[in-house]
């Protein structure tokens, strides 16, 4: 099936001159959130991965279920305040402004093979933060996995050297 | 296994007098997340569920698993300003404030079957305007499900004759 068709697009939202990508729509439809979910499994589960990190808070929905497939542990990376332990915390520009994620600091041990999931990447600023948030945690990141990317926002340039996989992208943004 | 011992308490969290449960230990623990998992899993998967709504952010880690495993859409319930297309909104109290909640409008079509997904029943703010937000879009509401009950706080007070289901319970609150 075509992914995208199931993916609704909104202009001018949250700011005039931005295209929206609304993958709730995606998640309503049963096969193509399972597809979506399918091809994450397929591509990481014989990478001997040891935790599926989500970012707070689409990232959960396609990093938990990618989690419990692989029969791995899931790390939620969350918005500052959310987390009752010791933490660390990186602060970043987004795309419509500046926020700043948590992660426990217990929650992936040193050399521990990780891949961070979340629905779309733009410019690159929360993953850019998590990216940071796992190394400090002495992660052996594999991989960025998104369900969407929007290339024309270089997203990749915040993450050099990192690998990324998105199932599909919105070109022309 | 004993689910409760994959769990976290942390004493005067977000503030004091109050012990919050923390849930992202039993996330990162494979064996107890896959049980959670699968223990919602058994209960629903033979009821004609059409939708799992969960609730913004830890009721996605469960309700997105729930939904991909029965193979269903999975709709979101968000903080306000989240969601892209018309909305409707329910501001609550919830244990430490209060917030307001949203979900499209077009995402449960009317006599849908759902079950509410999150990971927690306290004071019960947050599902009874979860509650609140599917029955005003007609859904038939089949029951809320939660990986932890504190009954010492009455959440089911907020939501008289909706069935509550929980995997365990902390007492004593």
């Amino acid at each position: 099936m075509d992914l995208k068709e199931t993916i609704r697009s909104i202009s001018d939202w949250p700011i005039k001159g931005v295209i929206f990508r609304d993958l709730t729509t995606l998640m309503q439809d049963p096969a193509a959130f399972m597809e979506s979910c399918d091809i994450l499994y397929h591509r990481y589960k014989d990478m001997g991965i040891d935790k599926i990190v989500g970012i707070d808070a689409r990232g959960f929905v396609f990093g938990a279920v990618l989690a419990y497939k692989m029969g791995i542990g899931f790390v939620p990376v969350r918005k500052k305040g959310k987390l009752p332990c010791k933490t660390i915390q990186e602060t970043y520009d987004l795309e419509y402004g500046s926020d700043t994620l948590e992660v426990h600091e217990d929650a992936i041990k040193k050399g521990e093979k990780v891949v961070i999931v979340d629905d779309l990447i733009a410019t690159g600023g929360t993953v850019g933060a998590t990216v940071k948030l796992v190394e400090k945690l002495g992660a052996n990141l594999v991989e960025c996995a998104f369900v969407v990317e929007l290339p024309d926002l270089n997203g990749r340039a915040k993450i050099p050297g990192i690998k990324v996989f998105a199932i599909t992208e919105f070109e022309g943004e």
